[in-house]
């Protein structure tokens, strides 16, 4: 990578890699990218997989619309381009924190399969862990915990996605997981068993 | 701060605590804003500041125009509109991964007071650590290494800092290194010897 470069070259060559991040935290920097209808459960396993990660000495860290959309993303709407955006940007993020060697699970809605294809074309092969939240409609709305789908109903929003939005659910995605059917610590295992089993809880070999 | 909850309210009493990344991490998370005219060498001392870190076992990372302007920053041009809408985010970045635990040496010429002290209030107290990277004009201009001094001067490049745009030195930033009479090691030692003796090199006691 080419680097901007000021007084002395030879620095450069202490550049530190990520192969160096990545052994030192022993891990592989990774994004899983959590997708699905609102109350299908993306906040739930991707707050107690970090949980679960750290508790096993792992740097993890979740980004949601608490920390996005208040921060980095406060200047965007709800428009299809500012919709657009906003995932660009988290994908963005997602990659600089990946790349700095942690594991990053991402918690948006991100409807569109475009936008997500976007996101895993920005990383590298294996980097890219789309998770799929799934729940039914019926059974997203039945929680409807935070009354949004009672709002999207009466019209007080629009563009609500499964109910005047669309949703377009992973057609190959690393992995599903079954909130309607299953326990929170049942799905969270099934995403630690995956980044276990994929190597991701210690460092690339030759790193 | 409150969660987007699903399934679980239960799960988010595990929520993971910035003080707990900390702990596991052994550091505490920071912004090494590192602000400085063109060829003032701040990109040397973040790599190389950076690399002082990680071999001492500490989670690193830089931010500069190479893994910013190509990528988070890329629909993002050169207004004063821009330049102040790339300052916000790299500072909206830079705070998610110090959150996460990193020591994050952002690399910008960031000319303008008013966006650094912009960046400075997203953070909590003693978060920001803004580092003036001192060279006179002369000495950055003398050194070129990239040609852009040359092609400002030629008028190739509107609103190049230091010659046809201001550049607004900090006025009390929490270090100056003066790269134009130290070498890159006594800067260096001067940045990683200054997040030492304020404590950021282990984790916050009661973390």
């Amino acid at each position: 990578m080419a680097k901007q470069t000021a007084t002395n070259i030879t620095w450069h060559a202490g550049t530190v890699s990520r192969g160096e991040r990545e052994k030192m935290l022993g891990q592989r920097g990774a994004v899983v990218w959590l997708t699905g209808l609102s109350g299908s459960g993306k906040s739930t396993v991707a707050v107690a997989a970090e949980r679960a990660l750290v508790d096993r000495g792992h740097a993890a860290y979740v980004l949601d619309g608490d920390n996005i959309r208040h921060g980095l993303n406060k200047n965007l709407g709800f428009s299809p381009e500012d919709r657009t955006e906003n995932i660009r940007r988290i994908g963005e993020v997602a990659k600089l924190m990946s790349d700095a060697g942690l594991i990053v699970f991402t918690s948006f809605i991100s409807p569109y399969r475009s936008d997500r294809d976007a996101v895993r074309a920005l990383l590298k092969e294996g980097e890219f862990i789309e998770v799929y939240v799934s729940a039914s409609l019926d059974t997203c709305e039945g929680r409807d915990v935070k009354g949004l789908y009672k709002k999207a109903r009466a019209g007080q929003i629009p563009e609500f996605t499964g109910i005047s939005a669309p949703y377009e659910a992973p057609e190959r995605p690393e992995l599903v997981v079954h909130t309607d059917r299953q326990t929170v610590e049942e799905s969270v295992a099934q995403v630690v068993g995956y980044l276990e089993a994929k190597g991701y809880l210690s460092p690339a070999s030759g790193a």
